[in-house]
C-alpha cells in the first residue's frame, strides 16, 4: 500500500504502537484513539494555528508501528528535539497488558515534513 | 477477553467498525481515532457535562465490530432514538476503500448503561 506524499505544509498526526505488545486490532484502535483525542484537545487549547490547519485539511492521521518501547522512546526524543507535540498513552491494564504500560506514542498535529523527518521510515500498522 | 462491567454512571465512547471492509489494523485504528476526536470535540462544545464526566474517568473507549453497513445503520438509528451522540467517519478513499465509504460509527460520550443497551451484544474488534 503506497503512502501518499504529503501536500506542502499539510499538518498531520501519527499514532505509533509497539509491535512487541501484540495487541488485538481493537485494543490498538483504542490506544490510537486515546492518543488522537489527547493531541487534538491539547492543540485546540495550546496551538490553535496547528489545530485549525489540521482540522481544516481533514485531521489526517496515520497509524505506525515500531518493534519495542526503546524504539518508541527514541522517536519521542527526536520529536521533542523538533518541538513536535507528543503524548504517551498509558494503559490502565484491565485486559491485555500490565497497568501503566506505555502502549502508544502520539505526535502532532505538526507539518507533515517535520513528522516525516522522524517517522518516514517506520512501518504502517 | 472478559468485558469489565461499567461503574454506575460511567460515561464511555464506542467506536464501531465494519467487518466486511476487511481493513488493516492500522486503517481501523485511524478510522476509530477519527470518530473519537470528532465525538470529543463535539461533546466539549455541546455537552460539557458529558465531556467532563468522560474525561475525568479516563475517557473510556471500546472498539467493536459489526458485519455490515446495514448493521451499523441499525445501531445508529437506535442511538439516535436514545439521543446518544453519533458520528459517521467517511473515508477519503485514498488507500483501502472507495471515496465516501462509511468506515466507522462513533457513539457517545454517554452513560455506559445507555450505550450498552444498544451495543452490549456486539463483538469486540
Amino acid at each position: 500500500m503506497p503512502r501518499r506524499p504529503p501536500a506542502p505544509g499539510e499538518y498531520k498526526v501519527v499514532l505509533i504502537l509497539r509491535a512487541e505488545l501484540r495487541l488485538t486490532a481493537g485494543k490498538a484502535a483504542v490506544q490510537a484513539a486515546h492518543a488522537a483525542v489527547m493531541l487534538a484537545l491539547a492543540a485546540e487549547h495550546r496551538d490553535r494555528v496547528a489545530f485549525d490547519r489540521w482540522v481544516s485539511a481533514g485531521q489526517k492521521k496515520i497509524a505506525l508501528v515500531v518493534p519495542t518501547l526503546d524504539d518508541l522512546e527514541g522517536v519521542e526524543r527526536a520529536a521533542r528535539a523538533r518541538k513536535i507535540p507528543t503524548v504517551w498513552v498509558e494503559d490502565a491494564g484491565l485486559t491485555e497488558v500490565p497497568p501503566g504500560t506505555r502502549t502508544c506514542l502520539g505526535l502532532g498535529p505538526a507539518p507533515a515534513s517535520e513528522i516525516d523527518a522522524i517517522t518516514g521510515e517506520l512501518s504502517l500498522l
